[in-house]
């Protein structure tokens, strides 16, 4: 096992507030449920500055929460390189309340040596799809210091 | 002119945080600079929470930013139905760094009966493109009491 | 099971150019290979003709592939009401060459009064994922005549 | 001016049967109306193959239009590149008819070393738009043999 995916595994648990090296993840503030190679589960709670005005969940914060993980799923493979978002593609099928628990998870579907390609989707407790996207990431020149 | 745009030609340079209806909103804390029918530019200043781990602003915040502004120029049109976010896509042209001034700006391309049709854009302080959006919006059943 | 779901399952192993009534898909000419409630499956032989300048298969008509599938998949829930395309976000992973055979799938997400959510994808023979989309479609006010 | 686009502008007024590099511009037939560095004009007549069940434009075939026109765009910049789709987010926001004429328009946004962004359009004679377009290309390590 790569050492970024070892370390992502012993924060299983823990709250971004804690550990996110993200300054958004940490005001999201998502449990790390489960990690794999290329897979990434947190549990969110919806907090009522999280919503737009009609008191339900914020499409750019559902986004949000997405695009972090995703990031957090691309950086545990590993790689020597950053990599940075060249687009997403979001689609919102349900709403989700304040004091709601949303389960997030991403999936890397490729991962090429100039772009990396993922999908994400935010569950409700009862299993249904409130949110789900597509994003494209493009390997920089940037190297990564760990 | 319909009484919800004549509101908000009222808010022009007040900030999200004393007068937006969106707990979100109020947290990105834009200035509203210019409206118009079916279209508004707000200011914002990236704050350090706003971004990601590279240090730079989160796709999220950029897309929630935009997403908030559309939906403000939506409902500034004075129509008595609440429009929902049906999907969202967005590029990222360009970062965007701590205590930066953005210049995001929203017009609505169509208002159907059923689908509303939504573009927007932030720049910075220089004119260069920071990430651009277009989003399909659905009328709901819901009207809005003002 | 409703009669236009009946109906497509009478034209497996059928060909586009036979049985289709749309005269694009009789031009993308694909073989039904299975239909279920919300689901589908078309196998399409790349042409010449369907190639970009670089002799591989146009990213226009992966699109067509994938979009026509869906709006027959949508059509065979047998819903009265005839479903828009309102938006389509497609992903190109991978090439696709003349004479091979690709295998297009279509997954209905979510079919609501107003707004379905349907998902696609294009795999090589192989099994390697060509392209995949996502798409949103608007209930019409027109009723099928069927 | 870059010899590509001295090129380009040579066919202005030619169809693509004559003289398109690509098979599928070839069957898409448009005619070339302008072209300028990032920006080129085409207009296509809707043919009967070219439709839907419903009897209007495809959105497939929408989409083949304005991915066809924004490659050839980017190819007229001059590169020594080839740029490759990555993805595409299209809207469609009225329908086209058999024998309409149909303006489509491309902007390339954007052209980076490794990704470029770009827009597109389709309206119809009144002005009308029909589909638009957003598409990210990478630049490939193939290069261009003219």
């Amino acid at each position: 096992m790569n050492p970024v995916l070892e370390y992502f595994k012993s924060n299983i648990g823990k709250s971004g507030a804690e550990v996110s090296p993200s300054p958004l993840g940490r005001w999201l503030n998502g449990t790390l449920l489960e990690v794999n190679e290329g897979s990434l589960t947190m549990e969110f709670l919806v907090r009522k500055e999280m919503c737009n005005p009609g008191g339900i969940l914020h499409g750019g914060i559902a986004t949000s929460m997405m695009d972090d993980i995703i990031g957090m799923t691309v950086f545990s493979l590993g790689n020597q390189v950053f990599y940075s978002s060249v687009n997403l593609s979001v689609d919102f099928l349900y709403s989700a309340k304040p004091d709601e628990k949303l389960i997030v998870k991403s999936n890397i579907v490729r991962i090429g040596k100039k772009i990396a390609h993922a999908e994400g989707e935010i569950r409700n407790e009862a299993g249904q799809i409130i949110a789900k996207c597509t994003t494209n990431l493009v390997a920089t020149s940037n190297t990564i210091k760990t």
